[in-house]
């Protein structure tokens, strides 16, 4: 299957997992008729019609490609996504990086005002493990249980939250490649990771046959932010959606900094295919995942 | 029993579980040797030698009255006060309720800054789904994955985050008492019955064998409020640890503004005297919960 045949069915699957997701927010976020209406509303501004939707994509893909219902597989994929979200909406603020700008929209404190984007990025927050928890996910407990587990696990200090300080503290004190991988590894990776194992999950995957899964995640992750780096050195603002440039501003290490632009750019490459390798035991039902790989490190947003 | 024994009961008792909740946190939260150590510090100020401790004590309490284990209820109530914490770390921001003090200290964001305070409360948030989803609760898959949708609902949009948003439109229109009522069901109420219901979940208690518990809860919880607004009036802030007299300063309707501070005292009284009726049902293994019913109306932090 050549690049192009491969975005296109990409493209088509990304379009597919970003209309469930909006659907499912759509649903699960009624504007109720009393005060808490404007932080419904900013909740939706922020969920709906929203981003690429990398993370449902991956977690769906997986899921299906080991016999999982979409149906569940999306409502799990709306949870790590809201994660996601919120992520953004508390980076955004002011006392954090202070961006004006996400996905070519107002972000959500600059639309509302920050005390409703904290509580926004706080009632998604909980929503995630409000969707998980339940039986809209899947009716086996255990199944509900490890997907929470995986989430939280991946969210907090030791996942997304930590590696969001360790990038603030990196704009203080110059860190090497290996820092910045740490780094990344944590902010990005942990998350992404948890997508697939999240997939794995649903899909009753032993624990013991997901370790070429978790090899791709890990190098997709390292790609996926590599290639964000060279987005925010090269790329085009208006494609991008939010303001670009601001590491190099900072005079902040990144793998950019610390490998050059041709050296990043040939090292996400080599992770994109190594991290298809690691699929060479599945079949036609890994095109997705093997597109999924190439498109992380050629987008241009 | 008289309330001078049920208080002496009751103050071994809450200082028993401050004890347990403090030596699990210690044990939950090792500082890492990064960069996210400002992070877990951050945490740990926030999470030992905090607070009274009323949920996890009421979730205990219910927990073993049904014969639940003592350890995995308290891994419980530090999964719930990890919210309750996260919530107050949130609540205190400048772009909320702007405060300096809290339990005696500097608030998170005066003792490090607000991004740190953001991201300690996100992983407090995280962390306590990473307890209840792990099987440090229970092996149960059952209960974990219940006790996480209790919280979780409890706490979102739904719940106390919903009723925050719906305190900060307080400031702006003027509720009637239907309203504050409304307002304090979701903002502290919430959370009180999440306390209860996770004990009864934990210990296996049936669906049809909770009704008792729940009103309960619901009484306790619309007392304790009554009894914040009594203290925001009338208390003294040193014992209080943390600045009082605001809502009366922004024109607030609160249950002492709407009742008067003689008809709220005796509203709070008569409530915690119908939460104690619905216990009527137990014996001596409920007294903790009727020492904690007169004990919320009474405190004087």
């Amino acid at each position: 299957m050549g690049l192009v045949m491969a975005d296109d069915v990409l493209g088509r699957g990304l379009q597919r997992v970003q209309r469930e997701v909006d659907a499912c927010f759509d649903q699960l976020l009624p504007v109720p008729d009393d005060a808490r209406a404007p932080l419904v509303e900013a909740m939706r501004y922020a969920m709906i019609d929203g981003g690429k939707r990398v993370r449902p994509m991956l977690l769906v893909t997986v899921a299906e490609m080991y016999g999982a219902s979409r149906d569940a597989a999306v409502r799990a994929g709306c949870a790590i996504e809201a994660i996601h979200v919120y992520s953004l909406i508390h980076d955004d603020l002011p006392c954090m990086d202070d961006d004006d700008l996400r996905h070519g929209k107002p972000t959500l404190h600059r639309q509302y005002d920050e005390a409703t984007a904290v509580l926004a990025g706080d009632s998604l927050h909980a929503l995630a493990f409000e969707i998980l928890g339940g039986t809209l996910v899947s009716t086996d407990p255990f199944i509900r249980a490890e997907l929470v587990h995986a989430l939280a696990s991946a969210s907090g200090h030791n996942g997304m939250a930590g590696g969001q300080v360790m990038d603030m503290a990196a704009e203080k004190e110059q860190f090497d490649l290996h820092g910045v991988t740490r780094l990344q590894q944590l902010k990005t990776g942990a998350l992404l990771g948890a997508a697939v194992e999240m997939g794995a999950i649903l899909a009753k995957v032993p624990e013991d046959a997901r370790g070429h899964l978790r090899n791709y995640a890990r190098d997709i992750g390292l790609a996926f932010q590599i290639a964000d780096d060279l987005l925010d050195e090269e790329g085009d603002e208006e494609k991008a959606g939010k303001a670009l440039r601001k590491d190099a501003g900072q005079g902040k290490a990144t793998f950019v900094s610390l490998m050059g632009v041709e050296g990043a750019r040939a090292q996400a490459r080599a992770l994109s295919e190594q991290a298809i390798g690691h699929l060479s035991g599945h079949g036609k039902e890994a095109d997705l995942l093997r597109a999924l790989a190439r498109f992380i490190v050629e987008r241009d947003r």
